[in-house]
C-alpha cells in the first residue's frame, strides 16, 4: 500500500503517529515561514504543514505543487494550533518529512470545488474531473449505497437476482429499440432490452418465485431533458401473489431503504385510485406533501352567463391558503405561467377572499360576491385565501391545474425536500385511446391483467376496463410501477388483439411467452423501479443525470469519449451493412 | 398471498396445522383408495394425500391432475405412515380438503426431473421448462448467492459499485465489438463494451479509489464451445496500490467466498512466474491439484543418436506415478491422444520402470537401461512409474505435454472436484509477437504497465519486457486477470506506438484517457474475474452455459425467443442503414 491512512481518517487520538498519505492537492497556502497544503481523497481532507525553518528544501518543493497534483507524503500527526471544527480531521495536521510527486497535473479547466466555475458542457467533456467534486462524489456514493441496500433487503426476503440477456429480439411494439446487427447471421439483428419484462415472466413460469435484478435498460427515444438512452431499473417479480402482496412487499422495501439510508420513518402508504388522483390532483402522480385538492365547480359556476365557464367541460379550482394578498403583478405572473405552452391553459380566474371580508375577482362582472362566497364555501376557503380557477376540456384543465398546484406548493414552501409523502396509485385503466388514431395502447404494458370484475366490459367498453396495475409515487415522483400479469394464453391473445396485433404478429413477437403460458404458468406480478430517479429522490435533487457516473447529453452523445462515432468500412462489410445517405 | 407455506417448509412440528400450498404437480400416484401428489416449488416438495373414502369427488379431481399443473390446495398437516428421510418434508404430508387448479399444463416436451430425457436443443427452446429442473435451479441459485456474497465482501472493504455505460465507442483494437447504430446521428454507431476498462481507469482518475462492478460485457467472436457473446465480469480497480496489494485483496475475497459458499478453507495462494509456469507445466494456468511437473531432458536425451530427440528444440517428460503397468493398448491410446490435432504432438515416447527393476521403453534401440535410469533419476521416478516424453519445438511440445499432463491427472483421479488448488501466475510478458505478421500484441491489454526493471529493454527487446500483470488460477481455470496500469501519458503513448497505433489513431481512440492522465492520475491497478466461469468452478461442473439463465447457443442464437431476427425496412430506414446481400 502506498498509504498508511486515508485523508479522512486521522484524529486527535493519532497524535505523534508516523503516517504515509496519498491524495490530490486541493489547495496550498504559503504563509512565508509555513506552507499549508490541503490533501484530498475520497474520504476527506487532511492538512499538511511544511516548515521553512525546519526544512527549507521540502518547503520549496511544497510551494511548487499545483492544484490536483497527486502526491505521497510521509510525516507525523501533530495537533493544529487553530482547529477546524467543520471537518472530522480538523483537530490535527501532518508535519511532512518527505514528499513524492506521484503524478503532476495541468491546471484543470474548471475548479474542483463544491461550487465550480465550469459550465455544463465543459464538465461533461471532463467528466472524470467533475466526478472529483464532493457534491458529485456524494451522489455516486449514494447510488452505490442504495444499490447494495436494495440487494440485501431483497435477498433477505428470499428474492434471487437473475441476470437476463441483453441481446434479445426486436419487437415492433418496441419501435424505440436499439438494435445490434449480427455479424454471423446476415441481415439479422438483436435488440437491447427496454426492460426484462418477458424474461422475468418466464422466470416465474420456471418457478423462481421471487426475482429481482438491478439492470440496465435501453430506449432510443428522442431525448427530452433528463432522459437517458440507457437507464437502470430495479426489476422485480413474484409468484403466487395478488396485488396487495406486491404492494406490501415493496412498501416494506421502500420503508426500510428510507430508514437505512436517510434515517426517515415513512408512514404507511395511502392508496388512491387513478380516477381519484386525476379528479383531485389532475395527475397520476400527485405530490401529497401538501393538500390543495381540486374542487370541481361546474354546478356553481355554470349557467350564470359567463361564456368561458358555460362552454367548458370542466371548471376546476384550488384554494391557495393565505394568498389573498397576492399583488396584481403576482397574479399576472401566474396567469402568464398557466398560459405557457407547457401548461397550456387558456387563462386563469382568481377570487381573492380578503381579510376584511370583501371578495375581489377577475370575474366580478359575472358573479356576485354571494355567488363567489358559495364557491369559497364549497372549497373550504377562508378569509385571506386565494381561489385559482381554470376551465376548458377536462383533461387539459386537470393537467394545467396540476402544474399550477405544484407551482403554488412551491411558492408557498409546501414541498420541503426533507419531507416525504408516499402513495400507491391503483386501479389504472387497462388501455388508453390514442387521441389521433383512435387505436388502443396498453397503459402499462400488454402483459398487464384486467380486473376480473371489469372483464364483461372488455368487448363493449374496453376503455372502461381497469387493470391490476399500480404505481408507487413519492413527492409527486413516480418511482416505480407494476401489475399483476396475464397468465393465460387466451387472455394474452385477446389483449394483443385489442392492441391491434394480428395473430401472426402476436405469434412472431410473443409466441414463446404464450407457449410458456400453456405449461403450468402460476399467477404472478411485479414492479419495476427507476433506479436513477430513486437515487435523485434520495439525494434530494432533481436531475437524474447527476447520479450517473458517465451520462449522455441531451443528444444522446457521450462528449467525453465522443460516441457515437463512425466505424470503418471493413467493419460495416463484416456486418453486411451499408450506410444510406438521406 | 395465495399460500401460507412453501413446499419446502412443513415439518413434523407443524402437525395438525391448516395450511394453503401452491405449486406444480411433480407426479401423482393412484393407489386405489389413496391418491398421492408430489407438489413442487423452488423450496422443495410436499406430499399431498387424497382419500377416496373421505372425499371421492376431491380424489377424482386429484386423479385428473397432469404433470406440471399449477394448483392451490388447502389441507391439514398429518404424519406420514411411511416416512421419507431423503427430503426435509419427508415426515409429513398434507391431507387435502380443497383443491383449485390455478393453471393447467400441456405435457412437457421432456421430463422435469433431475435426469431428463430432453436433448440440448429441445431444452434450449423450452429453457423456461429446463429451468424448473433442480440441477439447473441449483446453479441459478448458486449464481445469485455468489453475486451477493461478492458484493457484500467488497462493499465491506469500502469498494463502491459504479455502473459504467453500455453505449460506448467502438475501437479498431476491438474488431470484435458489437455495434449499435444511432438513429439520431446518421451513419454513427455506439459499441457495446468488451470490458469497462477505460471507464474504471477514469474512475480512479476521479478518485473513487476502490471500484467494482458485476457487469455484462460483449464480444462478437466466432463462437467456440462454451463461449457466450454476452458474459459477466466482476470488474475491480484500486488506487494507491502496488501489485502485491491487489493480490492480497482479491486472494482475500476468494478465500472468503470459498469459506462462505462452500465451507472450504483455501490455503494461501502460491505465486508462480509465467516463465516457471510455462517451463514446469507448459501452461499459464496450471492445475496444481497434482504435481507431475515437467522435466526437461535435452542434456540427457540428446546426442545419443536418436534423431527425433536430437533435432528437437525441447525434450520434455512427465512421470506418471504407478503407471508402469499400463498395457500396450493404454499406451497406444495415449499416443493416439497426443497426436490428435487439438494436442498436436508428433508422437509419444514412454519408459516403463517396472517393479522388478527392468526398464522397458519405446526407444530401447537408442538408449541403454543405464541411460534411461539417469532420466528416471532426473525426474525423481521410482520403480512402478511410467515416464512419458514429448519432443519438438518448445512451444508446441510444452502445450502438448500440458494437455497430456491434465489427461494423466484425470486418469489417475488426481483432479477431484472437491479439492481446490489456487495460484497466482505473475510476471507475464508485456507483449506477444504475432507469429504470422511479426507485430506485437498486448498480452493483457494496452493499459498494462511494464516492470520498471525491464524498461531498458523496451526499445531493444520488447518481447523480453515483463508486465505488472497477474492471473488468478484455481484448478487450472483462469478465474481472473489484471495488472497495474500505466498512469502517465508518455508511457501510454509509447505503448500504443509499440502496438502499431499511429499518433492519430491513438488520439482518436484513447485521447480522452491520455488527456485524463495529465490531470493528476494516481497509480492504480485492478483485476477482472469471469463470473460465469467462477460460478462453474463453485458449482463443480464444466459448462458455463448452465449457469446462465437464458444462454445463447454456439451460433450465438437464442433459440427460445428466436434472436437475432430480421427487422423491418422502416426501422432500417430510420437507422439510415441498408442490408447488403453478400
Amino acid at each position: 500500500m502506498l498509504r498508511s491512512h486515508t485523508c479522512g481518517e486521522l484524529r486527535i487520538t493519532d497524535l505523534n503517529q508516523d503516517v504515509t498519505l496519498c491524495g490530490w492537492v486541493q489547495k496550498s497556502r504559503d504563509l512565508g515561514g509555513l506552507t499549508f497544503v490541503d490533501l484530498r481523497d475520497r474520504y476527506g481532507i487532511t492538512q499538511l504543514t511544511f516548515n521553512m525553518e525546519e526544512n527549507a528544501e521540502l518547503c520549496e518543493q511544497a510551494r511548487e505543487l499545483g492544484r490536483e497534483y497527486v502526491i505521497q507524503i510521509k510525516g507525523k500527526v501533530i495537533e493544529r494550533s487553530s482547529k477546524n471544527k467543520n471537518i472530522p480531521t480538523g483537530e490535527i495536521e501532518v508535519e511532512v518529512k518527505e514528499i513524492k510527486v506521484l503524478n503532476a497535473s495541468k491546471t484543470p479547466p474548471f475548479t474542483i470545488e463544491d461550487e465550480t466555475d465550469g459550465g455544463e458542457e465543459l464538465r461533461m467533456k471532463y467528466r472524470y474531473l467533475d466526478l472529483r467534486r464532493k457534491p458529485v462524489q456524494d451522489k455516486i456514493l449514494l447510488r452505490s449505497k442504495l444499490a447494495i441496500a436494495v440487494r440485501n433487503n431483497l435477498s433477505q426476503a428470499d428474492f434471487i437476482e437473475v441476470e437476463t440477456p441483453y441481446l434479445i429480439k426486436s419487437t415492433p411494439e418496441g419501435a424505440r429499440d436499439f438494435v445490434v446487427p449480427s455479424r454471423m447471421h446476415e441481415g439479422q439483428f438483436y435488440a437491447l432490452p427496454q426492460s426484462p419484462q418477458t424474461f422475468k415472466q418466464l422466470l416465474m413460469v420456471s418457478g423462481y418465485d421471487k426475482y429481482f435484478q438491478i439492470v440496465k435498460c435501453f430506449r432510443d427515444e428522442d431525448l427530452r431533458a433528463d432522459r437517458q438512452p440507457e437507464f437502470t431499473q430495479i426489476d422485480c417479480e413474484m409468484t403466487f401473489v395478488e396485488q396487495e402482496d406486491v404492494l406490501q412487499q415493496f412498501e416494506g422495501l421502500m420503508k426500510s431503504l428510507f430508514q437505512e439510508i436517510k434515517g426517515v420513518d415513512l408512514p404507511n402508504f395511502p392508496r388512491m385510485s387513478y380516477a381519484d388522483a386525476m379528479k383531485h390532483y389532475g395527475s397520476d402522480k400527485p405530490d401529497l406533501r401538501f393538500d390543495m385538492k381540486f374542487h370541481e365547480l361546474n354546478h356553481l359556476a355554470q349557467g350564470k352567463g359567463f361564456k368561458v365557464f358555460d362552454e367548458a367541460e370542466l371548471v376546476v379550482g384550488i384554494c391557495a391558503k393565505g394568498c389573498a394578498t397576492y399583488s396584481r403583478k403576482q397574479l399576472d405572473k401566474l396567469t402568464a405561467f398557466v398560459k405557457t405552452p407547457q401548461v397550456g391553459a387558456k387563462g386563469l380566474v382568481y377570487v381573492k377572499l380578503n381579510e376584511d371580508g370583501s371578495i375581489k375577482s377577475s370575474i366580478d362582472k359575472f358573479y356576485s360576491a354571494e355567488q363567489l362566497q358559495e364557491w369559497a364555501d364549497e372549497m373550504g376557503a377562508e378569509k385571506g385565501d386565494l381561489l385559482l380557477i381554470i376551465s376548458g376540456d377536462k383533461n387539459h384543465s386537470r393537467n394545467a391545474m396540476s402544474v399550477l398546484r405544484l407551482q403554488m406548493g412551491e411558492e408557498l414552501g409546501l414541498r420541503p425536500k426533507d419531507q416525504f409523502a408516499p402513495l400507491w396509485v391503483v386501479d389504472f385503466p387497462l388501455l388508453e385511446k390514442d387521441e389521433e388514431t383512435g387505436n388502443f395502447h396498453a397503459m402499462h404494458h400488454p402483459f398487464t391483467s384486467p380486473k376480473t370484475e371489469d372483464l364483461d366490459k372488455i368487448e363493449t367498453a374496453p376503455e372502461e376496463v381497469r387493470a391490476n396495475a399500480y404505481d408507487m409515487v413519492i413527492n409527486g415522483v413516480e418511482l416505480g410501477g407494476g401489475s399483476i400479469r396475464i397468465s393465460e394464453r387466451k387472455m394474452q391473445e385477446k389483449m394483443l388483439s385489442l392492441l391491434g396485433f394480428s395473430e401472426e404478429e402476436a405469434r412472431a413477437q410473443f409466441g414463446f411467452l404464450m407457449d410458456a403460458f400453456e405449461y403450468g404458468t402460476p399467477p404472478h406480478g411485479g414492479i419495476a423501479f427507476g433506479f436513477d430517479r430513486m437515487c435523485a429522490l434520495f439525494g434530494g435533487t432533481e436531475s437524474i443525470r447527476d447520479y450517473i457516473a458517465f451520462p449522455k447529453n441531451n443528444a444522446g452523445r457521450d462528449v467525453m469519449i465522443d460516441a457515437p462515432s463512425i466505424i470503418d468500412g471493413e467493419q460495416l462489410d463484416e456486418l453486411h451493412l451499408a450506410v444510406k445517405e438521406s
